[in-house]
């Protein structure tokens, strides 16, 4: 990675539904982690990468290990929202990621919530840490 | 709607992440709800139905009354299902609405779910039933 | 039990959380089946049925085959529900439930919904419909 | 509060259902923001505190501002949890709580997941910051 190229974000739209809201109106704190998991899917699955291949085929589970979630804006029933995923870091038995969630409409994008997310590799059986495979190590990266 | 004519079937897809499944290894039964949801708020959104403007700008919410849904074969993680909505029946105060949810694939359509939701039209101060206005019921059919 | 003595009903608490409740301000429709699963869960226990252990020792799980559900007033946040369950029927490859979520407080009772939910016996692994053993269907009946 | 006296912590039982785990077997990880938030509102209600009154009759409502949760072990179904609470700050318009996710059983207690969570005070009618009313932060610390 160059410093005239910037990382491309993956991005990923949700569309909040009655599920998604509480009884404030606004989209229940928990949901993001939903959202912020869809997007982490989609991003995989962009690179060629079937969780449930994995899990099936190789025992290979990423876990969450770890979230951190700011909440800037709250988002309402019927908001378009757009999901991120960009790769902080990665190790040998975990990778992080920076998730953003964006209200996208005619008059623009509004960050609403951020997130960090650690995940750690783990053997499906045994969910004892395992280092990331290569293969998908130099996909992810 | 004349007899040669067979009733046109809104569809959404929906993909199954891993907040959707449980322990038995496919998709929770309740949430099936949700699809089925998501794919009538979309369905009233091609006919130009906002809920979230229904409620603020009017106070007219629909609300479910009863559901009938019968499981035939479980989803899986990372399955890719279409969620149709077709309209069974309208009353005053009310709509029966058909739904199914069909696993697509390579191999062609399976059908997992169907079910029979009413939706009962409600002031949104009251939740006391009020007829469905008159502008909207023509879009509904 | 004698024609005197009507069947006895199991009741599980439930109390509502935001998690539980939608923009609307009452709880999501698709919830009242997680609470009534949540009720035969602590029934099937009160039995001396773990599902957990009848999934890992004897390949033996209960999948929910079909769900009728009649919302009849909205619970919301904070209030207390109690979840019944009742056998209606028995079969060999089945059973069925009645259950009722009724709101409990200072002024007595008050019924909010009703479902009807048929569960099958399944093997865990095919997911074909197997007979329920008769040690477990003893104690169900 | 003296040196020789620990902070009471409160702390209140949260049992494994379907509905919390996933296909991977083990609870899914935003599913512990809602046992934390259940924790919460009871421990709220421990002191005389009902959200829902706060909501409709002062337009005060606390909402999640920032989250952070390691993930140790995974909770599976069935399990037992004690999920608990403990003020570790408060400030004019936040609080900030230390909870976790113990899993108890005959052989003792075992840490499942750690949060700390911060809960800004807002009017919600306009979902600004407000400053906790005096006679409720007299109550939390």
């Amino acid at each position: 990675m160059t410093e005239t190229a910037p990382p491309t974000r993956f991005s990923h739209p949700v569309r909040v539904y009655w599920e998604d809201t509480d009884a404030g109106g606004i989209v229940f704190y928990a949901n993001y982690l939903k959202f912020f998991e869809r997007a982490r899917t989609e991003w995989l699955r962009s690179l060629g990468l079937s969780q449930q291949r994995l899990l099936r085929e190789r025992s290979v589970l990423f876990v969450v290990a770890e979230t951190s979630v700011r909440y800037l804006r709250p988002a309402r029933l019927d908001d378009l929202l757009e999901l991120s995923v960009a790769v902080a870091d990665t190790r040998r038995v975990a990778i992080v990621v920076e998730q953003q969630a964006l209200r996208v409409d005619a008059g623009g994008a509004e960050l609403l919530a951020t997130g960090t997310i650690r995940l750690g590799c783990v053997d499906a059986a045994t969910f004892k840490p395992r280092p990331i495979p290569s293969d998908i190590l130099h996909r992810l990266i």
